[in-house]
């Protein structure tokens, strides 16, 4: 096949249970390139690789701000080697709902998209995350592509398997690990990509350089400004190994994977408790400032890197305008947002576990050999106060 | 441990994907035992064995029927390890809804139900299923056993990992396919099985006799009569190995594991355009009348064979009083049949297929190497013509 020689293809084993119990087909395939999606006659060409046989049909899943956008290009280019439909859904967190699943559902069945068919999931981590739930539960599992268009899906969330739908209790609550066969990452989709889309990505990027590699940490403290989008897009390749690398070890989520949800404790219960009004980025970054303080107030994170990355969150949530954020942030209740943190996948036996770092790139290792260090209460509704006062010196 | 010298374990690897990424966990352990459920103290070791380590608590998903008999000791037994609670539900198809299932889900998360929990699956092919797809769900997947209590579900259902809820547009349309950590079947929990449900099992012991074993379709020649419950139990231990085979050599029904499908795509849609008056027993029998007709009028399965199915079913049939279900099934209409067969998982492309028989005990391979065989839809409207003459001489 001839692709753009920028064009990368990386192939991971292993990534985990997928619909096929075919050895060949127990990888996942990440692409990355500029123009690899949107370019003329492109993506088919490594759809065909990704299959290397005949497929029944294809179904694109996005939501209607990505479609105007982008659906009628991409289905045409499916159209011409599969019959295509295409599912469209309204934005945004609230589309991540059971109901919206089997809505889904219905209409793959009345299409009549069978288990030879192909599901592709066009947009950010609503789609993916909704879209690769009803692939995991359709006829007990379909092929699904990921096509992420935000900076967060792109190095983030399309990767990896986990997919999910939120529930009255707590987001991301009702879900399954299922991999893609494929993941194809184009970032020229960036270039129409909202302001507040940004920080989600950039929340994430912050997290894989405290967790995982101190040289991307220095990197955002080098240039926590992102005035153009050129400086981004070098980041998403190392940001998707490192992704790629801990979910290729632990594709089921039962331990070194634990520390890809630093931040996400306190972050998905402020989404949450705001009834996400707070964006996912803003969360996190205010999650990983609030899990920052609770390692370095048991020990743990060294006062100098605790420091840093106080500094460095404090800079990304300055350049942005987020104050409707800020005021909803401000205004929950530790009551509440201890609630959902209690529902979180961590935890056991009713007690609250989070992964915490020792250094920048240096997570903690619990006693018991896993990542998951239990937290106090009184120390999770403390670290709120702390938040709240880098919030008013903000 | 000391259990009684009756009790077998099974241990059969590579039973498919699993909760747990461990390599040590990747087994599925399957335990039978007359009293091995219900005599005092068995249970726990077993529990506690298959687990090695400490629990947070356990669930037990259970139906009225069987609670009313079973729970209470149940519960007990496992209260003595671990923090333990009951889910009742109605009994029958009903509650195999998606809307079961988020009801499910949401008193799991009431009672603060964790990751490091455990599921206990004790009942028949519904609780199974349905409590399959819950622990699949919840949390991106918890742990959980089966306690089958019916012939089906000892011999089938429980094996195997495929767990599911009906759509409104066919039956087990909407699953997963996500192994429990162990299988405990204690035939003592027969002698309180009603009739109806003993032809379900029956109907099963069939399949497995034209699809993998001529042995076990001779003895069914030789004693169709089963007036007591020892004449059946023997013949469990022998399904559940046959089942347990085809499932590790293909845990994702991507193969092989289709031929236990045989008598299904009939028997699925009958039981769904009856809206499931008719049983899955008495429907898969018809089921496998049909479709080996289909198959002998494809050339396929040899005369005598055919022939030697024909009988063996009617006089099952005949022994039981079913006069309501087959009136329900006489009652249908093709064109209903057609319209949920269409939706079978096995289907591409729009066209039926199914997996067929050569002989008692061997399954007819395709050209293309798997075990589904095109079926026209003019020769499906066929077979329940030859299936309505079976029942008027019935």
């Amino acid at each position: 096949m001839d692709t753009a020689a920028t064009v990368k293809v990386l192939n991971f084993k292993d990534l985990g249970a997928l619909g096929s119990a075919k050895k060949k087909e127990s990888k996942s395939r990440i692409i990355i390139g500029e123009g690899v999606v949107t370019k003329d006659g492109l993506l088919e060409g490594l759809v065909l690789e990704l299959f290397q046989r005949q497929l029944t049909s294809c179904v694109v899943i996005t939501d209607s701000n990505v479609a105007r956008l982008y659906s009628q290009e991409i289905v045409q280019h499916f159209s011409q080697i599969h019959k295509t439909s295409l599912i469209k859904l309204p934005p945004g967190e609230e589309s991540k709902s059971i109901d919206s699943s089997v809505k889904i559902l219905a209409q793959l069945a009345k299409l009549g998209f069978d288990k030879e068919g192909l599901l592709v999931l066009l947009g950010g981590g609503v789609i993916g995350d909704l879209g690769g739930f009803v692939a995991s539960i359709y006829k007990r599992g379909v092929k699904y592509i990921q096509l992420p268009t935000t900076l967060l899906a792109q190095i983030d969330s399309s990767i990896g398997g986990k997919t999910g739908v939120d529930a009255t209790w707590g987001k991301n609550q009702i879900g399954t690990i299922y991999q893609p066969i494929g993941v194809i990452i184009d970032p020229s989709f960036l270039k129409t990509l909202p302001e507040r889309e940004f920080l989600n990505g950039i929340g994430e990027m912050v997290k894989y350089g405290v967790t995982s590699n101190a040289r991307i940490f220095e990197e955002l403290e080098g240039n926590s400004n992102f005035e153009s989008l050129s400086e981004l897009t070098h980041m998403i390749e190392p940001c998707v190994k490192i992704k790629a690398k801990i979910v290729s070890r632990d594709p089921n989520d039962s331990g070194l994977r634990s520390i890809l949800n630093y931040g996400h404790t306190i972050g998905h219960s402020i989404e949450a408790s705001s009834n996400y009004k707070a964006s996912h980025g803003v969360s996190v970054l205010f999650g990983m400032l609030g899990e920052g303080w609770i390692a370095h107030e048991l020990g743990l994170f060294q006062k100098d890197d605790f420091q840093r990355q106080e500094l460095l969150i404090k800079r990304l949530l300055r350049k942005r305008n987020n104050n409707t954020q800020f005021r909803a942030i401000l205004s929950l209740r530790h009551e509440m947002l201890a609630k959902f943190a209690l529902s979180d996948k961590k935890n056991a036996a009713g007690k609250l576990r989070m992964s915490l770092p020792d250094r920048i790139g240096r997570m903690h290792i619990n006693e018991d050999g896993t990542f998951k260090i239990p937290v106090s209460l009184d120390l999770f509704k403390s670290s709120f106060r702390y938040m709240k006062s880098i919030f008013s010196e903000t």
